[in-house]
């Protein structure tokens, strides 16, 4: 069995390249960490190139009957192109998906515009699955899907659910041609719980500083406003589209 | 003006051991760091041991005039006591604060059985501060409140909502004694929405992985549930929490 060992091999530098945007879009592939990320995954028949097992490992029984491109690597080449601390021994390879088009004709979508932080876009996105939304379009300056933080905290909802990116002013033209409500948010929108749940609606979260760009506040049918009770000067936005979503699905 | 530079210095020992609950509780204080969080614990009258600033940085005008026993340091030295990656230059020693007694008579309380992530945690108090709670209640077995990153999610309501420890059974029996409901929540609970917002309540929030403990959901009044409309398995800690006790207190 071979084993990659050096940290100067070039697969070993390629991959490390797929820890930056640039890299991921100059390759046209991503990495993976994790068990359970490559379950979902392969669940979702995602195009893995290859598997990167370390050398202690076996293969699980299910991997092997699909046979992968399997590459064995030492416990010290897997941490160098692994993010996490403590990486669990397997990664994988896998081409960047087409970026399908997600159909705004009708349906419950979640619009995202500017989020910087990786745990809150996993979270957003695990959280719109979770409400059972239709597509989630991610907007001019939000952080890319394929960053490795952003894969592990949607916690495989990133290939369940439709994302897409794409101007949002653009989405939201197409969401008024086909009459879908399209709600803001805005510190001076009117409190989300006086709305009705909607059977299609598009939601616009913004930046985690500066939410939703005013000129795209002022396209919206309605803005919506969480009320803060205590002392709190907001809400984080990942547990404010949560309330959002499963007040507006009802 | 005097500047800690070594790293052996007795002072930066102390502080590096308040990384650690046994070295809190050892030592009677725990530590929080940057702007923000300083103003907060200032706010809320804590009381500042030591004020830790960088060499080069200027005390806030607000803060001088508080008289604060202000310690500078080097940028190596701050860097070995903060605990996130890029310190602000400042940092504080407080003494913990007694643990008050949060009456359990009448209001709405967030009791947390067993949560790990101290980012869940911080989340999860910074949103009951959002949602107007009179109290949490950190059952045994949560990651303890004067834990940096926790101090540091909760961006400041740590220092606006009551928090205290106590064991779970207990604090659910105080509740029955005053007739205020108590809600678990787990996965064979009734639909969330189909419950009426509450005047009072106690919402119990389990671990990420076990949830709430069997035999506390049984001597709830009901058990809640969420429903996924999509392929996640979960929602995250937090983000449930919100949606709960946004419901919940109407």
């Amino acid at each position: 069995m071979e084993v990659i060992e050096s940290l100067q091999n070039t697969k070993v530098k390629s991959w490390k390249k797929l820890h930056t945007r640039k890299g991921r879009e100059k390759a046209g592939q991503f990495l993976i960490e994790g068990v359970h990320l490559i379950e979902e995954a392969l669940k979702a028949e995602l195009p893995i190139k290859e598997l990167l097992i370390e050398e202690e490992k076996e293969t699980p029984h299910e991997w092997k009957v699909l046979n992968l491109s399997e590459v064995y690597v030492t416990k010290k080449v897997m941490k160098e192109v692994c993010e996490t601390e403590t990486p669990q021994g397997y990664a994988a390879i896998c081409d960047l998906p087409i970026n399908k088009n997600i159909l705004l004709e009708k349906g419950k979508f979640l619009f995202i515009d500017g989020v910087q932080d990786p745990g809150n876009l996993g979270a957003m996105i695990r959280t719109a699955d979770a409400a059972g939304v239709d597509g989630v379009i991610l907007g001019d300056g939000t952080v890319d899907l394929f960053n490795g933080k952003v894969l592990r905290s949607t916690q495989g909802s990133a290939f369940h659910v439709p994302v897409q990116k794409m101007n949002l002013e653009e989405a939201v033209q197409l969401c008024r041609d086909q009459s879908i409500p399209i709600f803001g948010t805005s510190l001076t929108g009117s409190t989300y719980n006086a709305i009705e749940p909607q059977e299609n609606f598009a939601l616009i979260m913004g930046n985690e500083g500066n939410g939703v760009q005013e000129s795209l506040l002022e396209l919206c049918d309605q803005n919506l406003y969480i009320p803060i009770h205590g002392q709190a000067e907001s809400l984080n936005v990942s547990i404010a589209t949560g309330i959002l979503l499963y007040h507006l699905r009802g």
